[in-house]
């Protein structure tokens, strides 16, 4: 390709969160220009997002069907490539689906949808359209999960044991749906996160992080849901037991009132010959405790990694990178995917990227985990 | 008193691990001197035993029953003061009711007995007996678990609803039981340990300092109890959801085939206003995240802690004390109680110790978390 | 504005480290857009480099006066706005200069020049044209080092007593100079980085941060310059003490040669009431010691920061920002500046960045630590 | 040996410090035990400090004198073995001369004396009597410490290029010698610790480390040496560069005004092929940096490590052992060297300790430090 690939965004109008977040990822390794949006449903607010954004007015539009079926018609030379689909869990389906319809590759936040019909139903578009798919479960973009997931995949740990994968959150300790907080309007709210809040929220992160990292399946699980804080309508706090497909149990909990607790995503894997832990808030460090041995911490572009660990980097040693290189990461990786079909290659699977089948996956344990959390027998079948 | 007090020891002898560690504790703060035991159950390798500690042949005994009946004879100004019992769990109940029915207070190592019938027959035997009973969960004698549970108790965390203790190690890793190697055989032997390993030896401790740090009690909970490692008899992993009787959620877990970890007992503690947390591999600290303000680090002899933590450490900040420390801390408080009973003083509070009613609860944990781990049923009560 | 800055760029060309940097940081926050370059003194390279960045061939110039002098007539809807200069010190002076005479500002790589002459003409240009002219010390970037600063000027710390700023690389542990290594062999060059290595291009980062985050300035100072590694031509670890102009005592150390450090930039500074500690590897933490109260940790985004600190990071709690992010800080903040000047409005020193001012005293730095090391007399005057 | 040995303590009264640290270390390992004491000055206060310890009143000498002539005169079956020697400086010296030339062993606290001469002469007495002496330099008794010294001695990290040895304290921030505090007052009297503060009290302790783990010396110095707290007699700050007798370079500093720090004496050294570095307040660790490989850290009781590291520590992996046990090393080993003595036998040199020789090395660098610091020259030979 000789031009940056162009994006159209779905959400992330003024006031939002991660819409910034993806178009920071998204420009952050010069492949990508956003050059259309659908920012909000409120079309003047899509104008004024679209203009902060420096977008001429006529590319910011009111809704997501009105961008999607105007650009389809644009000559190739104008026309977006790709759309990124930034909005609450409820509004994820429908231009996901009406993208692909229409010729465009997608790049959508997660959870994937709001329901597992309309997982479901995606994943059918996905093999239907032959359109490129990728969900942003961010936290597997980080060099140091690469790094760990090769180390598993190669035996370094020798057979898989016991898993603990923990995201303690305290940012909903307060009722914060009362203060006005946008993000937390909508993430307690069943009508537009779904049958889950913090599981659906975080609880996924954390079941993708631990199957991509040991490449191993959750097969049955036993949970306790809670809803903390009085009147809140959502769970806001969830443990969770897990037998693995090899034999090797768990520990899953996702937690958005351990008060004063930041991002603090933590994955510990234990294999017959050492273990293994990873941070998120302190994400260039991979810990590896070698039984008999002393623990070893590698480190982001230190020594001899894997060269899947060393195309996800991009300064050297000791020039921390952080949540938005990782965002960027899947961002890359996507684009990767989509020049590749454009010219017609295979793509280079070193880049890989969460898909939909991943986005599937999140909403089988959503509702695994929410019946489980409602059942008296111990355990339900993922 | 004008003297130290005289310890008579039960088990303790050549190759036992937590026999020295007692005996240094013992020790630590001038209080109490050895001055017999009946070390193993060989009568000449209880002699070898004692030479090594510089005892005198005639105060080595050839058991338990020998060495009680033997001191309680002699004169007051002779005989021991009160007896250690170091021996695997089937050992303690025999020594123990035996010491108090002759008029010794009694300092045990966890869990207390081998049966629950056995810990409740010794309960009685403390209250008809009036003497004084210490089991050495000795994780509670470190000074910022004190600081802990105090600020806990002040209601510095608001009201708690979440808490984690996790007590990881790896030594089990492979089948050590195999290997000659003393300590895993009995640990690893429904003879000795009961019906629990790994939940006996460990989760008690986490049980422990869990409702210690709290002032919690865990009503009920649903275990997932695993035998890692092949051919092995009795639990070397175990993974338990908590409910606490004001309502708040929990986990703990042990696990002795975390491979690569040392000792990890680690908890926290998250309420409306703040978290907690405290390792025992790094005991001098103390974190607090408070609920949108800074972290504070809390340490040993820095600054204005509570009477009660400043009275469990001897040196001044940045002079790490450790493990040997705490369990002296134990063994100082034991002493000091037993000084005030002989001077007919009432103990001053600060100087708590774990006590018979631990040692049943911890009974209790094993039977409840052992039923559950069988139970098809989701919830236990405690 | 409702356009990007233009941005033109002098070199950073294919196999260039610190170019692809500066692009990052300068597209991070939607603010400047990459339009034009001299990547490269060979022209062909310089296309080439372009072309990897999807410029037009007609953008991609043969040499800085080519650019500068080709874009200066450009009409001002086509024209650059501002110049960024990303190569070896030795060619910093002539397109900074060439740049403010020609209308541009100008953001520039540290040390700001091979000369000190070089540097105080540059301070003259700036004053003469009026321009704005940034330098890269990307360190004082970091939310924390805000935060740190503004506690310190707002007297948390009382009066400053001690400052410890070290440096530790471990990249030139070997002669890496005869390995074909691109970065090494400028950085080892006299030719191309002046009177000093590893004191110009890591120590004044240390002496910028050190002034920046405590107002303070060094008065005089010992150094002890050093070139460890056989046969190389610059000095690869120096240590200096250090006296500050208001008494305070002080360290400045950095090192090429400590081997397995990665970019180890850590600051300690003690005054009456406590102390602080920053290190860019964990940037995202400030360490507060107070002096007889429980140490604090500030973190980004937790807690009620300064405004200055808040204004200098883009997301939530526990999402770790890193070197690129404070690098981009830079960038936006002297875009804020252009931006601000070309509106006719005063900049909000809140966003604040390096000047002129910084790199004369960078080269007075250098000239006197240089000095010092060949001195047999104590104290050089700064 | 079939009894503990018998020590004599000069110093260790009510109210002090150090000589209760003493007390415990020396018992830790069951091989000596107190039998008698000159604790104070005050024969009143002796006799309490020692009925404090359940000491008869006859063993509670009014003086060393006292002590050491009436001990020396006393059977072999009653004798003391050996004098312990925890006064301040000043009174350092009386005591082990006479001790030794009555046929005593002495264990002694740093610095070993008053002044050079002193020094000077306690090394032709050890020559001449042939007692074994020990200083206690606690902090090369750490376990840890061995395992580096060891690395190093081994060739693990290459030839050593760098040495940055640092010892902040911050509790004498405050005017503390105005407020009544006894440590502070006798430290910052030249009456009582000669012509150095911080540099004697921990100074040497940094000194002494550095040589002791890399096996090197330094050569010469260039010290700047600060009292920062208004009318305090002595230094409180200090700051030196240093030259190794093997054309290394390093960093030496040790200050009492680093508001917020405890005890934090970390060393870190650096080698052609890794560094390493060790801190105080976390001993169980030794993180060793390799060069262009992943870190590793050691830790007590975990892998195959050296013979002489496994010599000093007694409890397994995880179990923290900290600064008592660390000086209870010192006791330890002292106590096999007299034992050896009494039985014929040459010490096993796993077992060693600080002798006269770092004694008189240690007053040697308060000579030279202060020396430094007054002087206008640059570089002072050691």
């Amino acid at each position: 390709m000789n031009r940056k690939l162009r994006m159209g965004m779905v959400g992330g109008g003024r006031g939002a969160f991660i819409g910034g977040v993806h178009r920071i990822a998204a420009s952050m390794d010069g492949l990508i220009e956003l050059t259309c949006g659908a920012f909000s449903s409120e079309p003047g607010k899509s104008k004024a997002s679209g203009a902060d954004l420096m977008l001429p007015p006529e590319k910011c539009y009111g809704d997501y069907e009105e961008m999607i079926l105007t650009e389809k018609n644009l000559p190739e030379g104008e026309r977006m490539d790709f759309v990124s689909i930034v909005t609450p869990n409820h509004m994820h389906y429908g231009p996901a689906k009406l993208a692909m319809e229409s010729g465009f590759d997608v790049i959508c936040d997660k959870p994937i949808t709001f329901t597992m019909d309309e997982a479901l139903d995606l994943e059918k578009t996905v093999a239907a359209t032959g359109r490129v798919f990728a969900l942003t479960h961010n936290y597997t973009g980080y060099p140091m999960v690469k790094q760990a997931k090769k180390m598993i995949a190669d035996g370094k740990l020798g057979k898989i044991r016991k898993l603990v994968v923990e995201y303690p959150q305290g940012w909903l300790t307060d009722k914060e749906e009362d203060n006005n907080y946008k993000q937390a309007i909508w993430r307690t709210d069943p009508e537009r996160s779904g049958i889950a809040g913090g599981m659906g929220d975080i609880g996924t992160h954390a079941e993708n992080l631990a199957e991509y990292i040991t490449g191993l399946q959750i097969e049955e699980l036993c949970a306790d849901i809670n809803i903390m804080v009085p009147g809140r309508l959502l769970d806001d706090d969830g443990n969770v037991l897990l037998h693995l497909n090899n034999g090797a149990k768990g520990i899953l909990y996702a937690s958005q009132i351990s008060a004063g607790e930041e991002n603090n995503l933590r994955i510990r894997i234990y294999g017959e010959l050492g273990g293994m832990e990873w941070a998120q808030q302190e994400p260039n460090s991979l810990i590896v405790k070698w039984h008999g041995k002393p623990m070893e911490i590698y480190r982001t572009a230190v020594g001899n990694l894997y060269p899947v660990t060393k195309a996800h980097y991009r300064i050297p040693a000791g020039h921390p990178e952080g949540y938005l290189e990782a965002f960027a990461n899947i961002y890359r990786n996507f684009a990767l995917a989509v020049i590749a079909k454009k010219e017609g290659k295979s793509p280079d699977p070193i880049y890989d990227f969460p898909t939909v089948k991943d986005g599937v996956r999140g909403m089988q344990f959503i509702q695994s985990v929410i019946a489980s959390g409602k059942s008296q027998q111990k355990w339900v079948k993922f």
